[in-house]
């Protein structure tokens, strides 16, 4: 995974906030796979910048405009996971995958992906006859 | 974009002998965005998995094995492209988000994008309504 970005943050402190009722330095550098300075040091910018309220003792806390980027990385990490889901890639391969197609494609495929994904969820019958076309190319194969 | 791979390398190189009929560093330096010692350098590299041959004067050429994995690159590339297109993404954006697709995805989920591909070749259809309800959705916006 790349270098974490200031959404990557604001989502797993989001996340950890709803699962445990608080998000700890030490759970986000393990969540995020680094050191706990690196935490440290980024938690202070996004401070800074107003996305996030250090309090000792009490924790963290999302400001509205951190929690808005939050729910908004969300929404978006949700509809990728529907469109690799509806293309037929294998749940333990989703979230792999999620973390290139965030980082790597522009704002207007996104766009792209999230018309996809309304689009099938509104014609079903789509994707039962895209599913039944691979099983039968794969059998093929 | 990240550094060029051996297939990066192999694919432009294919490319270049295709369009010009032959394959200079310097071609493949500017095409790639980097410098001419790196280039020499990695063609060596290819030279020694012999992907390719290098003879001064007459230039570079492919070995069989190189120019096979040239083609399947390339036809990885065209399937991405054409996903892309399908999904609505304009041509300017398409070349560079091509890029991450490619270094990021996983085998699996370019599998499930070239049947994905095939499909809709397959069902005209599903890309006309595709299309209507872009359309639509765009007007609504």
């Amino acid at each position: 995974m790349p270098t974490p970005s200031v959404e990557d943050y604001l989502e797993r402190i989001y996340e950890l906030i709803q699962e445990k009722g608080y998000a700890r330095v030490i759970d986000i550098a393990s969540s995020l796979g680094i050191q706990s300075s690196s935490v440290t040091k980024m938690i202070q910018k996004l401070s800074e910048q107003e996305f996030l309220v250090y309090e000792k003792y009490r924790g963290l806390t999302l400001t509205p405009k951190g929690e808005s980027i939050a729910q908004s990385v969300k929404s978006r990490h949700r509809k990728l996971e529907e469109f690799l889901r509806i293309l037929g890639v294998a749940e333990g391969i989703i979230q792999k995958d999620i973390e290139g197609l965030e980082h790597y494609l522009s704002p207007e495929t996104l766009q792209c992906i999230r018309d996809f994904v309304e689009f099938v969820q509104a014609h079903p019958d789509w994707q039962t006859r895209f599913k039944k076309y691979r099983q039968t190319e794969k059998n093929s194969r």
